[in-house]
């Protein structure tokens, strides 16, 4: 398989708390042309630093990309290092060089000396347009004596530039490169579970990590659970996929109904899929999660089929008004209880004519928490037309994190009920 | 200063899909040590691979900080490379194989040949217990005949792990190395625009980027605005404060009323601090946006001060039920209208009796747009006691994308309303 560097100029990305997203996206879209990422470098703005990265680079892949420091400011400073490092000349590049100047006048200004080094590409290499931004990218293919053949392909930094001028200009070059021959040959699939922990997951997947020689499991946590990720190399695409399919299968024994989605597919998502295909409308009442539940079954296109409305009754007032939880109720056993989340859940239910009604009720934190009830407690419940669910949870994690893991826990309420586990 | 290198390991990095977000967290942990980050690396699970970047790493970086490869499967190299790079035997360290049989003991089960690897150690190497994990971390200093000493940190891949036991049992070690004189002299600062694109922001900052010598501005455009990071290098505290408070007044002055917020405020946070001063509060209602804007305003901790309910109304039903819109209104200018919008935000300020109410509808897409009125178009609404602001815009992106501006530019309204600006 052909082996691909990405280096990742900018200095905001080793210091200035900002992320590297440009090799995730590239990474993806490398291995649709069968062309695998092996090592990814994050460097400053120094031409020292970018020198001994591209030379090192060179010296272990077969395609390096880098991105970033291609604009006009004296810190871009790319172009000149790779002239410097290939052995070329830079040349000025007419075509871009009018199209600056155009832009500018458009404008109504002139193009300064530093603008006009935009257009300068090292001898031989092939320009990649670049019609959303300014500076073009561009492509080499070079053969040192006694070496094999490289390729080195210069994008922008900006992320909305790289993901437009790649698949327009950039993956063709690269397919040239190294024919239709190796595509396929990498799978990969992601399995999404909620309910288990990272260490309970990793501990049903040990004797898996080694089951097969060219497959990858990697785990990660977050607040929506934890996604098991299968990454399949295969000598051809039926090899690869017989393993992937080994691995899959195996994979779900093991995890069995805390598999809530497969891909990139969302627990949302998934409850959208079923509410359609059950032709159900779900009406939501929130108070911890604020609305996070009603944006996520919202945040599904089409979503207006199986939605029809959502009530974040924040204050005790808001519950009774909106809800008619009965205020004897919120006297006697407080506003954070399961007897208060079914009276939500099945008031939304009614007032909306909705045939279910799903409501959320806790303590997000930082504050309100106390011994009985500490921050972290969420009572759930789900109301059909016969019956109420009543779950209780206690959250670990900040604000933000208690209130995302409720929303997810309401929505996979959902699922289970309407994947005809009963409500009891 | 001292220059780092952090070598994050892991196929699920290069390959998984999954970024190395652990760099940024250290990054930002070794700033507060005076340590820069200069380089960042990413291999795979290779001992190859693994070997070449550590030599290299060593060779160019004074301090070297890996994360992943530690665990007990076959993938998890990082100790045995180690060990070969630095010369040093491995040796059992008693403690951490006492606690690994402490803790499957708990469960049962017998200490594995694999699980017994995670505590070996290279001779001489310092322990960095991880009590929420079971591989722990380790630290070595060394030093090559004629070359300078040099220190490298093994740390574990799990996110949840490294900010445990970073600031735990990394940071002091780190610390002891460099002392404390090479502090502050790094500052970091982040200002947040919205309301003006990426290139409009890089225009009114152009001459600024060249301005200062040690001074790196960079741009971040995402769908809540662009942040601009200033990062200031200084000899001393007190030059690195000066540089940076010209840096920043320069910005202020470039971006003006488009400035929301400053470091890691965000929008919500900033309109809840005003609310509060103010001593006003708020009702949502939201169309398009699903319960985003609700979401964020309580988002920020004691947001019952301020924030009464949400109404989220996606159907006409809905907004006739719960907000009292007319449905003649809605029948003569359609749901998507400015008069709809004002009519949202009147009613649920009348309804709840909050000071404030404020309303989305628009179209989120992909589909449900027509020639009039296209995906995007989005109208805000905010009325006080007195009259309504009524706003439209039409925003580009997918779904998601156009439901953040939307939310964003809604809370923007409040914003500018809560400093001063007469609604009109």
């Amino acid at each position: 398989m052909v082996r691909a560097e990405i280096i990742a100029i900018g200095s905001e990305l080793v210091l200035g708390g900002v992320a590297d997203t440009n090799s995730l996206y590239l990474a993806e879209e490398l291995l649709k042309l069968g062309i695998e990422v092996r090592y990814k470098t994050v460097v400053g703005d120094d031409p020292k630093d970018i020198e001994a990265a591209l030379q090192h680079a060179l010296g272990r892949a077969d395609v390096v990309i880098t991105t970033g420091g291609l604009g006009p400011t004296e810190d871009d400073l790319t172009r000149k290092v790779v002239a410097r490092v290939t052995g070329r000349r830079l040349v000025l590049h007419d075509e871009t060089l009018q199209r600056i100047t155009q832009q500018l006048e458009a404008r109504h200004r002139r193009a300064t000396a530093e603008q006009t080094t935009q257009a300068l590409i090292p001898r031989g290499a092939k320009v990649i347009p670049n019609p959303v931004g300014t500076a073009p990218g561009f492509f080499l293919c070079f053969k040192d004596e006694g070496k094999a053949e490289r390729a080195l392909m210069c994008l922008p930094g900006v992320a909305m530039e790289v993901q437009h001028i790649f698949p327009e200009g950039g993956s063709v070059l690269l397919e040239a490169l190294v024919g239709t021959a190796a595509r396929g040959m990498l799978l990969r699939h992601r399995l999404r579970t909620f309910g288990l922990v990272e260490s309970e997951v990793d501990a049903r997947l040990r004797d898996l990590y080694t089951a097969e020689r060219n497959a990858i499991l990697g785990l990660q946590a977050g607040v929506y659970g934890v996604d098991i990720s299968l990454t399949v190399r295969g000598r051809d695409p039926d090899s690869a996929e017989a393993v992937m399919r080994r691995m899959e299968r195996a994979v779900r024994d093991r995890v069995w109904d805390y598999l809530y989605a497969a891909g990139d597919q969302t627990m949302e998502g998934v409850v959208a899929l079923k509410l359609k295909a059950k032709g159900l409308t779900v009406a939501v009442a929130e108070s911890c999660t604020g609305g996070l539940i009603s944006q996520r079954l919202t945040s599904v296109p089409g979503s207006s089929a199986y939605f029809d409305r959502a009530v974040v009754a924040y204050s005790d007032r808001a519950k009774v008004d909106l809800l008619k939880v009965p205020e004897a109720l919120i006297r006697a056993k407080g506003a954070v209880s399961g007897e208060v989340a079914q009276a939500m859940a099945e008031g939304v239910r009614e007032k909306s004519g909705a045939d279910l009604g799903l409501a959320v009720t806790g303590i997000a934190g930082p504050t309100g928490g106390t011994k009985e009830k500490p921050v972290g407690l969420v009572y759930l419940a789900l109301a059909d037309k016969r019956k109420a669910a009543v779950r209780s949870h206690l959250f670990s994690g900040d604000r933000d994190g208690i209130r995302c893991r409720a929303s997810q826990a309401a929505l996979d309420l959902l699922r289970r009920y309407l994947s005809g586990k009963a409500i009891e």
